[in-house]
C-alpha cells in the first residue's frame, strides 16, 4: 500500500540534509558569535496565543484543531508569540536578552515555490534595548548570516521605520495611519490607479500623490533627508535616528542597504524599524524578515518590553544557495570503509572505536559481500579510505589500507595508523 | 492576559538548551562516527501511515485531527513510519543505509516524569542487512552514545531475540506464538498468578512454569544455554547468533549487557533481536529501545528490506544526566563583552566582527547604560573579559581590557589583541 507524504511537505535524504544542517549550524554558530542564546518551545500552542495578536485571519491559515482534551490548538505558524510568552511568564531574565531559536513553523496555504506548509525558521530577537545600536546589531547579525553562507553581495536589505510612516502619514494629514500600513503593504502588488483610489479614503489629492512619490523607489539613506525635506520636524527627527542606524550596520555588511517606505510588513506588531532581505535578481520572494516590535509583550503583562528581531525561513535560502552553486557540502572527517577478512570475527572493532574516537568516520562492512562489491559500495557512499584485516594482517599487528581516490595500497602497522590518523 | 503553556509541553530557556543541544549534537557526532547520515521527515502524516502498522490503539494516542482540506492526519508520534516511508519510496538508494533522525514527536498521554506529551526523539536505523554484525553495530552506537554523554557504567543493556522467543513459545507447545508477545510484554507489570492464568489459555501447566522461570530474571549471555538445555534445536541454532552478537557488542562497550527473555518490546513490528537500556538503579524508564523490523517495509512495497534500529528520547536522558551531575556545558568560546565610550560611535564594531570571526563571541553594549551596571551585566551573562573603548584609547588604537574573573585590567594594542586571540 503506497501512503504519499502530506501536499506541502519535504522529505529530506542525507545528501539534501546534510547541507540543510550545515547551513542551519552557520546561521547558529553566527548567533551564538554575537551571543545569542537558543532556546526553544511547544510546536503546539493555545490558539488563544494568536488570537490575541493577530485576529481571525491568520487562525485561519493555520493547522488548528481542537484536541482530545477539548482544547483548541494550533501548529505554531510563527516563534514570536511563543518566545514572548516565554519571556513575559519569567521575571528573572537579565536585560538586555538575546535569543534565537530554530522551530519548524506550519502554514495552511497553498504551497508555491519557496513556500510550503511546512519550513524550518531561524529566528533571533533582542529584548530590553530600544537604540540605533541595538537595531543596527539585529540587521548585522542578519546580513552577517547572509555573508557567512557565502551571500555576500548576493543580496540587499530594504529597511523602513513604521513609526517614521506614521508621523509621515499624520503629517499628510491621516486620523489613523495604522490603518493605511495594510494598504501600504499591498502597494507593489496592487494597480496603482486601485491604489490611489483606496489612498484618497483617508488623504486628499496632493497627499496620497506625495505619499506615492515617496514610495515608489528604493533610496540611498542619504538622499532621504532631501525627499522628506519640508516634512515635520518630528519627522526629520526620526531620520536621524535611521541615519544613525545605517552608519552602524554599514560596518557589519558591505552588502547594500537601502530605505524603501514602502516596506511596512504584513504582520500588525511592528512599532518601529522594519526590513527585508532580496536576492539582487529580486525574483524570489523575501529571504528574510524583521523588525521592532515594542508593544507586543503588553499583550502578555500590560509592559511595554523594547524587542526587535528577525526571521529567516530554509526554502528561500535554498533557492538562493542553489542558484549561486552553494548547495553543498564538505564533510573534513575522513571516511574509512572496514572489512574483516579473518577468522576472528571481533577483531576490525578496536580499529573501528579508534577511527571514530579521533574524530573520523568508520564504517563497517557487516554482510560479508565479496570485496569487489564492497568496494564499489565503498565507493558509493564516498568513503576515502578501505582497510582489510585478514589473519595474515592480524598476525603482524599490521591493516591494509587502499586510498579509494588514488588506489594506491599499502600494508601498515596498525598503531602506526591510530597515532597518525589526525596528522 | 495570561496564556499558558499546554500541558504535558516544555520551554526550553537558554541554560536549559544549551546544555540540551550540547548532547544532541553529541548523539549526532557519534552516529555520523558510525556513518549515519541524517534524514528529516514532515511532522505531520497522513492517518493511514499509523493505521497501516498499529491498530486502532496508537491513532488513539496521537494528536490526530481532520485539516483544513479534509485530510485525516497525525502530528507523527514515532520517527520509523516516516523513515520507512521514505525508504521505499526510492529504489535509488544504496544498501546497507544508515540513517539517523532528531524530530519531535508527539504523544497525547498522561504526563508523568519522564514522559511529555512532546519531545525530542534521536532515531538511528540500518536498513539492507541482516546479521550479528549488524545488530552488534546497532547496540553498539546506543551504547557508544551513552558512554559519549559521559553514562558509562551508569547504564545496562537487556537484549532479547523475538524471532528466539517465537521458537521457544513454539517448543513449548503454542499455537500462535506472536500473539503471547504483547502479555509477555506486559509480564512484570502484572500480579504473577494473573499473568500464569493469562498463559493457561496457550500453554499446558508445566510449559507455563517453564516460561515463566524463563522470564523472571536477567541472564549472562554464557548460561543462556544451559538454562535452554532441551529446547528444540531451532533454539540452540538462534541462541548461537544471539552470542555471537554479544561477542561482537562487547567490543563497542565496556557497559553491562543482559539477557533479559521478558524484554519483548511494545511495538508489534519487531521481528528479530530488541533491546532497551536501563539506568543502573532501575528508577527511572527505559533511557532507550530497539530492535529489528525486517517485515515493516512489506507493508508499503511487498519486499522485505531488513532493518535495525533504535530511539532515545531526550526527556529520560535528561534526568539520568541530572542524578550524575552532567546536565552542564562549558563553551570553549570566549565571551568579551564591548563598550564603546568614544565620540566615534562605529568605533568598536571593527572589533566585534574581528572577535566573532575568530570563533570567540562578542556582546555589545546598546543601552549606554553606566558602568558599573554594565559590569554587573557583563557579570550576570557570564562573560570572561570587558573591552573599553575611549577617545584616548582610539587615537592610540588601543583598547582597555579588563579580565572579569581576576578583575586584572590594561590597556592594550587592538592589532596585537585580534592577532593573538586565539593563541
Amino acid at each position: 500500500m503506497k501512503i504519499e507524504r502530506l501536499k506541502g511537505f519535504r522529505d529530506h535524504y542525507p545528501d539534501d540534509m546534510e547541507i540543510r544542517y550545515d547551513f542551519i549550524k552557520k546561521m547558529m554558530d553566527t548567533a551564538i558569535s554575537f551571543g545569542y542564546k537558543m532556546i526553544d518551545f511547544p510546536s503546539l500552542e493555545s490558539m488563544d496565543l494568536y488570537r490575541l495578536k493577530s485576529g481571525t485571519e491568520l487562525v485561519e491559515q493555520t493547522f488548528s484543531f481542537t484536541d482530545k482534551g477539548g482544547r483548541e490548538v494550533t501548529m505554531i505558524p510563527e516563534a514570536t508569540p511563543s518566545t514572548m510568552r516565554m519571556l513575559t511568564s519569567r521575571k528573572d531574565i537579565k536585560m538586555p536578552a538575546r535569543w534565537f531559536s530554530i522551530p519548524k513553523v506550519w502554514r495552511y496555504e497553498e504551497p508555491q515555490e519557496g513556500r510550503y506548509r511546512e519550513h524550518i525558521q531561524f529566528n533571533a530577537d533582542m529584548f530590553g534595548a530600544d537604540s540605533p545600536e541595538a537595531d543596527a546589531e539585529i540587521i548585522g547579525l542578519a546580513a552577517t548570516i547572509l555573508d557567512n553562507l557565502g551571500l555576500s553581495g548576493q543580496y540587499e536589505i530594504n529597511v523602513n521605520d513604521r513609526y517614521l510612516m506614521e508621523l509621515i502619514l499624520r503629517d499628510l494629514g491621516s486620523k489613523n495611519p495604522v490603518d493605511l500600513f495594510p494598504v501600504i503593504d499591498r502597494f507593489k502588488k496592487m494597480d496603482l490607479t486601485d491604489f490611489k483610489k483606496r489612498l484618497l479614503k483617508d488623504l486628499d489629492d496632493d497627499a496620497s500623490e506625495k505619499l506615492i512619490s515617496l514610495l515608489k523607489d528604493k533610496i540611498d539613506i542619504n538622499d532621504v533627508e532631501r525627499l522628506l525635506n519640508g516634512y515635520a520636524n518630528d519627522v526629520m527627527e526620526r531620520v536621524k535616528r535611521l541615519k544613525d542606524t545605517f552608519a552602524l550596520t554599514s560596518k557589519y555588511t558591505k552588502s547594500k542597504l537601502n530605505i524603501d517606505l514602502s516596506v511596512v510588513r504584513g504582520l500588525s506588531y511592528y512599532t518601529g524599524i522594519v526590513f527585508e532581505a532580496f536576492d539582487i535578481s529580486g525574483e524570489l520572494r523575501a529571504i528574510l524578515g524583521g523588525g521592532r516590535y515594542d508593544n507586543l509583550s503588553n499583550l502578555f503583562i500590560n509592559e511595554s518590553i523594547p524587542a526587535v528581531g528577525f526571521a529567516i525561513g530554509d526554502a528561500v535560502i535554498e533557492l538562493l544557495l542553489k542558484r549561486n552553486n552553494l548547495w553543498n557540502y564538505k564533510d573534513k572527517r575522513k571516511r574509512y570503509y572496514v572489512v574483516n577478512i579473518s577468522s576472528s570475527p571481533e577483531a576490525h572493532i578496536e580499529i573501528l572505536n579508534k577511527i571514530r574516537g579521533s574524530g573520523n568516520i568508520a564504517i563497517s562492512e557487516v554482510n560479508k559481500r565479496k570485496m569487489q562489491t564492497i568496494i564499489k559500495y565503498a565507493e558509493s557512499i564516498k568513503c576515502d579510505f578501505l582497510i582489510i584485516i585478514g589473519d595474515r594482517e592480524l598476525s603482524s599487528k599490521k591493516m591494509t589500507i587502499k586510498n579509494l581516490r588514488t588506489q594506491e595500497q599499502a600494508e601498515i602497522d596498525v598503531d602506526d595508523f591510530i597515532n597518525n590518523i589526525n596528522s
